[in-house]
């Protein structure tokens, strides 16, 4: 299914989307985001990852990869099909976690695109930031729900969101173990503030990312998201994906990217040669080759782990997440070189590109973060073969 | 079948390969080879890609990766499954363009390890060598087949070998193209000089590098590989597989030098930490992880498109070639610094396996030339999109 | 004297300079520019490159360095020092190969910083631009000097620049050779027109990057500067020094950013250290101080070479601009790592930062073209020294 | 005087030392290498660093670099003019720290190329290796001097050595704190073994690496290298200048690696282009140009700074020695892979340079132990601004 669905996503970016894009700085308006997925639904193109009893097409994890980067090629495509962060990791989360009464709620109307979400978890410091356990949001038991008292930042999509979920600490009550719990919550709930914004460099989040105050909001029992207790577990099961289809989503831009440059290659003459046979442009445009195709082929392998085995998916996703953050950046950055003068104005939009995937690198876990956590896996798990037996092999006589 | 296959050659490598590897620098006893060939033969592990008929196990090529990889942790561990280079790309070359008759007498003998063989293209400059069309060894065409003269260098494996497959230049005679031929020549046959020896830095490939030079060797028709003046064709039949189970080969080393570091970074304390607990070195590992984590996943895709896809294959084989060869290199290179004083010295085999795969950088096309293959694949593939009427994204107002 | 005006340089920008920085995004105001050159002034420290005939402190060129740095740490540190490019090259050329009188009426108010300038090279693809050869704005031999024509593109500083120095292309005419012409040219002269804007990314530079179109300018003879014909040359003594100092400038930039990480990573404490304390954190921090270090160094290198020897130092300015380009982005880049979530928003103004540097990487030639011009004279240079009887070191025996 | 010793040198190495270098992989005939040092000193060239009353030329160790650069651009230079390591390095740390006796005794036939000595500091894990204080070696004190026992290992060229400066923990005793301390010992004394050998991957320095075992060996006052319990920083006053000389030795073989491709580019022709026009070429020699540039900047620099004040040179050389190491292994790798397949090949020696630079990455402290200790100092230092009223860059509001 998935070949066709990327190549009518393909034609339909390429046909209807990248004329309607916002000049560079730009916001795409409202009214034309709607006639923009008005003709993605009637294409058949639209919330292709979400599950066909809610509206959406059902593709399967593994068979996303295609489609998100098709979609991504336009940085206003995403928003059009209905799986931009944080909406599309939160339709997944609830998909999984979610009891039928939520899906009612939440989330079809969330696959329709009727209302935007946020995901609260990250806090200003010392509170949850690089690392989750610090969290200091929390909600108190109270007859027959939550009481949410806490303060959360840069809090995507808030601003405008129908509704939020949101990581709380819980106590242990009633046979729940102590731990986090994942609550929704609507955002024009009694005891919500939002704002003030955060001012960051990228701007493909509708809805910002601002600080978000909770307090003494209720939360009744039917709106806690899976069991009190599980929710940095849930917060896995949404993370691994999340971070995924950010690569691929990125990895779409980056080939816009990189076809730019090779446009610019194909048609400029310098010193004589087209830009295409100058050998130090080629030395560029293959080292982006490998990145994109190295991308390519780790999304595809961690969505197929994370299908096969979550837990493995997610470890893997840390790898996919480091290599594919720092790869778009990278050919981005190639392809404003490439474009020399005109790589660096407003007259392309590479550089609005390079800003809008420079978070990446730190958003949901930064590389450095990121790289320590894939160390200390992969030393662990040596360990572990070698005390089951595996030979060490660094043995010398002293 | 591939997993369990790949399991069962992962423990016999590491259970009875590794114990008898040769000390570092010094070359693996044949007739212990032959006692480890024996063990695998009887282990069911023998010849794994090579065809049934012939003796072989007939794994698909896009399921080689993880079996490859497994022998490759060990050295000898290809020579011992039989499935090292020049060997492997020559059997394969035979399975798909050989005749019955040159299967039964050049392919069976190959795939049961009776005899070893070699792939004679390379020249001393400036014949073919970064670029084969410079080719200048000759056949002329005689009564009943090829009059061979010409001077081949970096041969590898000749020494000993049985037959080589040598390119020649063969004229448009009895309307056969003018072109490349393969011809299939034992190497003891008249004419035939074996020497001298090209010294190279690695020596993980028996019957070494010579030069071998051919004399008006005959050929007789039955001994032409496939048709005449079709040679590059064929060529690109051999080369994009062979360049991928490099990749497959040398990632398991690559493994094998990254578990030694890690064995290490568990075990040795410094400064009052365990190595693995000081970031500069978790750094180094993640960084080798990630390496091995998309060196493994370019060469999956690699396959799976060179089985849907061969002449596509072929092109993306020249992507994972060039990160695979630096991955590796990379991997086995920061293993030896994380050993410290121990890398580069010869109580471990890390400087060994570095020298081992420098040259995988160079063979079979340099990363340069493969970079500027690359990238003008690249340009011209746009190119034709933006003939076909993909908008052009480079333009500005002047 | 150069230690000694460093220290006082320093002390003046962090003590005065940095409290009155715009907020990131933000110009600095007129008026306050003012406030703060007459501080300089009368600290002893304005214009401290140029002439003391002229009103400078008369420091010389292989001493600019560590003052230039110092500046650079603000980002607005050169305006208020009034060594900010163009102008800053523009009193160099000026200085060097301007007759009294244009000494008197182009340098000593640019010196004074009553008026700004510009330098008005590139052109409009295909004009001149990354190959100056290709200088299509022309002036025709009329009585008395030059008609001038043509148009030029990203024009730094010409919104509200008193004068520029125009490269025109002029013919050979009584006794001059065919060749480029720098002419000065009040930009209020008739037939200036200046505009539209080109929106860059960075914001450094008063007065924007406009295009500027000439139409039948007269430049009068007094008004040529140096010789007709010459004026390939004399960019070459404006270029070398010109890149250099931006150098300087961006490197004292960039150890603004790294001072900005290294008190986040000696305030903030993660998964229980401090952030100094975790080694993926401080192999960051290292390979900054490495950058800043080489840069440093490369810079002095390079000033010394192009005062003893102006032809090999602005050889070895392409070197050092390659180099110090990339190395202050990184570093910036690095510091943006660091600050994680605030390292892009404008809380920080690290991004901001990162932007700024980004096109010094393209403009003054881009890397990729120095890089180009660095082999060709490294293999020119080789060639001459083996035709001068140096042994040949790559032959092997066939 | 400098200049003309760095031209005379480099005409010496390149007419008499060039010639005369043994294949790859052979070591250099004693006998050869004794005409080679007494046309060295019939030149005026031999021990250019040591002290004029002890034979040597008394260069300033701030004009060492260009000398030392020469030497190394052959692989037996250094040896040649006696400037190797470690005998350079005891050279320096005798003329500062030492008595006229020890002078007479110890230096001038180290100078005169007499004899060669080495330096005993490195022991076998868990001893002194990375970590200096991790000291086993121990010397009790006994009537008219000490009683030495340990296992020193890594101990460059003991086999042959007259004798070694040997590093030994001391306790509190007559005043002296408890320490290091350095004792002057001839290794033909009683209770020293020497060996087993450590096999190194690199051949440059005469007399091995090996194992030597002190047993209850007397050390005379008289030979006691400075004052008792002052070791540490005396081997702070040899680790500054000894880092930098390797920096300098190696960056020399650099260039005669470079000069090696640089021939090659010029020469070879391939797909119809000198090799030397091919851009993917021109990137790799571009690249090494500013390697080589930035390192012999930054020895420069770190020279300078050495002299001025051994300290702040001290901590600068980390930054020096992991520049050069890095760049230098950088350049000949990059010059192995432009001269393709006989760069892996003994037909050139580019492997054998690789090989024997490939521990300078180790050896006096791994690149990863001097970026953790360059990362400490930065932030340290920083403290120290902040603490001292400099205005913290990194604070936001919460």
């Amino acid at each position: 299914m998935s070949a066709g669905l990327r190549e009518r996503t393909r034609r339909f970016i390429r046909d209807v989307v990248l004329p309607a894009e916002p000049a560079p700085g730009d916001a795409l308006d409202d009214t034309l985001l709607g006639v923009l997925r008005d003709a993605a639904r009637e294409a058949g193109l639209f919330a292709p990852h979400a599950p066909v009893a809610h509206g959406g097409l059902g593709l399967p994890l593994d068979e996303w990869s295609g489609v998100f980067q098709e979609a991504g090629y336009s940085p206003i495509g995403p928003a059009v099909l209905n799986i931009m962060a944080p909406d599309e990791g939160n339709m997944r989360l609830l998909e999984v976690v979610g009891t039928p009464g939520q899906h009612e709620r939440y989330l079809a109307p969330l696959v329709r695109g009727d209302v935007r979400s946020s995901f609260a978890m990250t806090e200003p410091h010392p509170g949850a930031g690089s690392d989750p356990r610090a969290l200091s949001t929390a909600a108190e038991r109270v007859d027959g729900g939550w009481l949410l008292t806490g303060r959360k930042r840069f809090i995507s999509g808030a601003n405008g969101a129908a509704f939020a979920i949101v990581m709380a600490r819980t106590p242990a009550v009633e046979g729940w173990a102590e731990g986090a719990t994942m609550l929704l919550l609507p955002l024009d709930a009694p005891g919500v503030t939002i704002g003030p914004d955060v001012h960051t460099i990228e701007g493909a989040i509708a809805g910002g990312h601002p600080y978000v105050r909770f307090e003494d909001c209720f939360v009744p029992d039917e709106d806690v998201l899976g069991e009190p207790g599980q929710g940095f577990r849930y917060a896995q099961v949404r993370l691994g994906p999340a971070r995924l289809t950010h690569c691929m989503r990125w990895l779409g831009l980056a080939r816009r990217a990189h076809d730019t440059a090779l446009d610019r290659a194909n048609a400029r003459e310098l010193f004589g040669s087209k830009l295409r046979d100058l050998g130090v442009a080629q030395a560029l445009l293959a080292d982006s080759v490998i990145d994109l195709e190295t991308s390519d082929a780790i999304i595809d392998k961690t969505a197929r782990v994370l299908v096969a085995d979550p837990r493995a998916g997610e470890a893997l996703s840390s790898v996919a997440k480091v290599h594919c953050s720092e790869a778009v950046f990278r050919v981005i950055d190639r392809s404003v070189q490439l474009c020399g003068g005109d790589g660096v104005t407003d007259a392309l939009p590479l550089l609005q590109y390079l800003n809008e995937v420079r978070p990446f690198r730190i958003y949901d876990g930064s590389s450095e973060t990121h790289r320590w956590a894939i160390a200390r896996r992969a030393a662990s798990a040596r360990s572990r073969e070698v005390e089951a037996g595996a030979r060490r092999l660094d043995e010398v006589t002293p």
